[in-house]
């Protein structure tokens, strides 16, 4: 739980920091994040929710309409996260 | 690439049906799509992709906050696009 909360903070101290300057350094950044997620057999549906979570922290007053459709992007990823633990299991037994 | 456009078409209909009604339909056709595109190997960074696009299209007019915070989740995102892709490629070794 602590760890999911500390990379929900890093995740929105990087997005705070791209949104505001447009830096390739937290887009690459970025991508060690999601590498580092992956090793931790962390699902993207996961990545969607901290990034819903991130994003209503920093800005709490966003468009209805865009908050919903966050709402059904992860919906949408549901599916991903279950390929994706099949993938997991499918590899550790390669392993 | 005709393929492609149908499935953006596709989402960004159901995307609007959902932003417009907050329908449990459209979230069930979402799982529907997500699980069809699953069948056609495509990796959750493309549904980022469409997302985004399906989103720009239906409100142009988005703050750049926004934008900014999308185009940071596709990055995040490509990582597990090449997790997803092992996955397809380790799948077809077994069958």
């Amino acid at each position: 739980m602590s760890t999911l909360k500390l990379d929900l903070e890093s995740y929105k101290d990087l997005l705070k920091q791209y949104i505001e300057s447009q830096d390739e350094q937290a887009l690459y950044r970025a991508e060690q994040f999601s590498k580092h997620s992956i090793q931790q057999n962390i699902s993207p549906d996961v990545i969607i929710d901290v990034h819903i979570q991130a994003l209503m922290e920093l800005y709490p007053n966003l468009p209805e309409n865009v908050n919903n459709s966050m709402n059904f992007l992860l919906e949408t990823m549901i599916s991903y996260g279950l390929a994706y633990q099949e993938y997991q299991a499918l590899r550790e037994k390669q392993l």
